[in-house]
């Protein structure tokens, strides 16, 4: 059974609401689902999955630096998380607030270790993105995009 | 009297709006104002004014090829518009949908003309976004920054 | 056989040089491979395959019109490019001059269609880049890249 | 006289050079300077000037979290940096390693600050780029950068 991680920074617990909505998803999938605080992630716990999930509040058009201190930790594995499924999600106070570019600079992030993302072509492209509390919209852009990742993962680790 | 052009690329009428309304606040707040299609506008006409502020549909997470392909012919005039002042604004189907990649296209091609540009720290920060048909928060946002991009054309260009 | 379209837009030949170098590589490594400029390209060429590289130089910090237009025009076939995997690369005259904003400007549209995208750990992170003619840093990136998106389409069309 | 910051973070000298570089034009255009180290700098400390020019190593493409940190936390003084000029540096391990999107992030959020940036029309656009040590290309266009920095800070705060 592939593994993911849904890995989170949250203050308010809008974030919070979007990681846990994700895991409830991958799991329904059949993936074996860590979701976990940035705080409690080491850059070694990331090694242990076929598929990551990040996501943070979007603070000045990008990650908070909790999630983007784990990120910078996390080279010291450069090469050993590459071919493995990304995914990234968001809140953010406002429309046109930075959210898109926190995803993709997460989606970057990614990349750059080589792994494996991809897009939805209804919802919130790049990946989910909630204004506030997390409202309908959100969660289904959330569960599109955890069906998504959970796809790909089961069949590039079946 | 400084002047300023507003170019945008319209179908539905929804950047339309949001370049009417920029246009508005832009000629209250004491500049000569020009609104023109992008179809109506060739790379010479973008010589004649000191703020230039460009809008198109969210389009694949970039502007439409229209603008593009004004922005693209405007090379032959590189570096006629440094330190001129610049924004940009869209419109977009949904939240998460591209708009921010949008804003952030035009206001880098922009740059690369060596202009000036400015965000708020309000509202939608890079620049002005409607979903679908602007809505006063869209509106809003848009005469915000109109009215920054009036006030630093001023000050630069007395 | 899995099938790969490199689509590229070149004035100079530089970008040329690196669709033909990709094209070269996705074939030795198993793939069926059509080598197309963008102008004999049609938005229904782009459904017949498993995999889409598309080129352009770094014109203002994004894709040629001619690249663009092409992608507004997919359109019509939106949802039909889902699942399929996805690159992107450049020709840019400068280091720092909108060679990545381009290549990422692709490879979002290609998420806004729900492809797959991948990055490397160790080259030019999100898609090769040549700064002018393509030199051997470049061809080496180009190389590795279309490697990586052969693994990559082989598991997911096998 | 107006004053600016260059403010930094190094750990192998290269961004350092760059900062130092750049601290040097722009005092020798008039502007009182200091130059400071990101982890000597707390969000007091940016708001007694007019430009504040931001650098940082390019890690997983974007800037180091100690300088996100620093954003973070300058959060209590959203607003009172509206209207000052902004820029950004960097220094890369590679061409096409994020080091584009390291600067346009560092922008982004200046611009979310509802700062003034300004772009390049002939080196680095967006702002100056150091691929390893910096080069005489990368002086050349670190000095460039500081002097538009200088010209714009200098008009907007006489």
């Amino acid at each position: 059974m592939p593994k993911a991680l849904v890995c989170y920074y949250s203050r308010t617990g809008n974030t919070r609401r979007m990681a846990a909505r994700m895991a409830e998803v991958l799991a329904a999938e059949g993936l074996e689902v860590d979701l976990k605080k940035v705080q409690e992630t080491s850059p070694e716990d990331l090694l242990g999955y076929d598929c990551l999930v990040l996501g943070s509040p979007t603070y000045y058009g990008t990650m908070a630096w909790e999630l983007k201190k784990l990120l910078d930790e996390s080279v010291k594995f450069h090469g050993k998380l590459r071919g493995k499924v990304g995914g990234a999600f968001t809140s953010s106070a406002n429309v046109g607030g930075g959210n898109e570019t926190t995803v993709l600079d997460i989606l970057q992030a990614l990349l750059i270790h080589g792994m494996v993302v991809r897009g939805d072509h209804r919802f919130d492209h790049y990946g989910p993105v909630s204004i506030g509390r997390p409202d309908k919209r959100a969660l289904v852009c959330a569960e599109a995009h955890a069906r998504n990742l959970a796809a790909l993962t089961k069949k590039l680790f079946p």
